[in-house]
């Protein structure tokens, strides 16, 4: 069977927690690591969670115009405050706290991720298109290494994925047209909001994006562009 | 005497045409790239300073509303066209016009940038501070190897530089207060405007600009933190 032709695009944007970085182990590592300071017993699997389960509620409010705009810094430490009582996190300082906040800057790429965005980066513009905020993007490629073209951000249009205004900002921002732009995301939500922009789509297996105990659905849609192992497979794919 | 001690400041952004690029030594060159095919007897020395004279014009009538937000590309475009008639440039296509348009996506670095840049990101977070739009960044980065850890533009936050709003802006987005951040510029009124926001200061000194004919005032001015004959300099005094 022939393979299907690479679309012909411009820009790859990447959604950037659980397709470029391993949020979940990134935060059990940098939970335990506290936890061995601060003589602490916690689950931190289940507090990685359950942070990562405040996201989208908090997301939902800024969306919905009840909390004006607000950068996921904030809305991080909003949710580790409910999570300091609920997990017993005793007897952290401020300074400890915001240290604990910012692991979201220090999340670990993904094996393939740093290589393969080298590769794609030789022949296409790279940029993020995350949620996060643009301090958080910057601290995590300086800390991992991602060499990025470009760091665009939820921040920079005001409004949060899968709003359009994020594809649609982010073509407008790289002088591309949509259909040049291809949204790389290990999430198909956010593709089929890219797609019903006009952006080409690229999904990305991360099966293990929620650990070993969640089985996710990684089967093929045929509404996507192209489907990639990781990102060393999506770079072959697109010099096809 | 004991040199001053550097600031302690965690990013530097840098002001670009003039200041990481040779905006005039790049559009003559490309402008004779294009006469030759072309065969258009034009003085591309005179061409190069009237489309850079253009530019502060065109961005006072966005600053003061005339003109609702309008990126660089446009702007550029608005004075080439006028500028096609008034150096009698006659024959071009559509694509030829745009191509040169571009040449501000293709400008090239002074000899140490690069160098400097890499040097610098070391320690820092560089990023861009620049007018121009961020896809005219971007192109420039990929066309020149400038390593910028982030691109920022006055298209980020609908404001031109000398705009306040550019300046915090950028200090906003970096996640630092404006005194963590220092401006590294060649144009003192750039450093002027963002020292009044509390930004640090750096002046590179960048004589030959508007070319061997035009001597700058290149004096020190007490009021900025550093003075650096260009960006290895500056590498090597802030790393004392």
């Amino acid at each position: 069977m022939k393979p299907a032709p690479a679309p012909a695009v411009k820009a790859l944007v990447f959604d950037v927690f659980g397709t470029v970085v391993d949020w979940r182990g990134s935060l059990i590592r940098e939970g335990k690591l506290l936890g061995r300071r601060k003589k602490l017993q916690v689950d931190w699997a289940a507090f990685a969670d359950a942070w990562r389960a405040g996201y989208r509620p908090a997301m939902a409010r800024v969306r919905s115009g009840e909390l004006p705009w607000t950068k996921i810094d904030v809305l991080h430490r909003m949710i580790l405050d409910t999570l300091l009582e609920k997990f017993a996190l005793r007897g952290l300082t401020e300074d400890e706290i915001d240290h604990l906040n910012r692991a979201w800057h220090r999340l670990r790429p993904w094996p393939d991720a740093k290589a393969g965005l080298a590769q794609l980066k030789r022949r296409h513009v790279i940029a993020t298109l995350s949620n996060g905020n643009v301090a958080l993007l910057v601290n995590m490629a300086k800390h991992a290494g991602l060499p990025w073209d470009c760091i665009l951000s939820a921040e920079v249009v005001h409004h949060y994925k899968p709003d359009p205004e994020t594809y649609l900002g982010a073509a407008d921002l790289l002088g591309v047209k949509p259909h040049e732009l291809m949204l790389v995301a290990a999430h198909k939500d956010d593709l089929h909001a890219a797609r019903a922009c006009g952006l080409k789509t690229a999904y990305v297996t991360r099966a293990r994006e929620y650990g070993p105990g969640v089985k996710l659905d990684v089967s093929r849609e045929p509404a996507f562009d192209l489907h990639a192992r990781d990102f060393n497979d999506l770079a072959r794919q697109l010099a096809r």
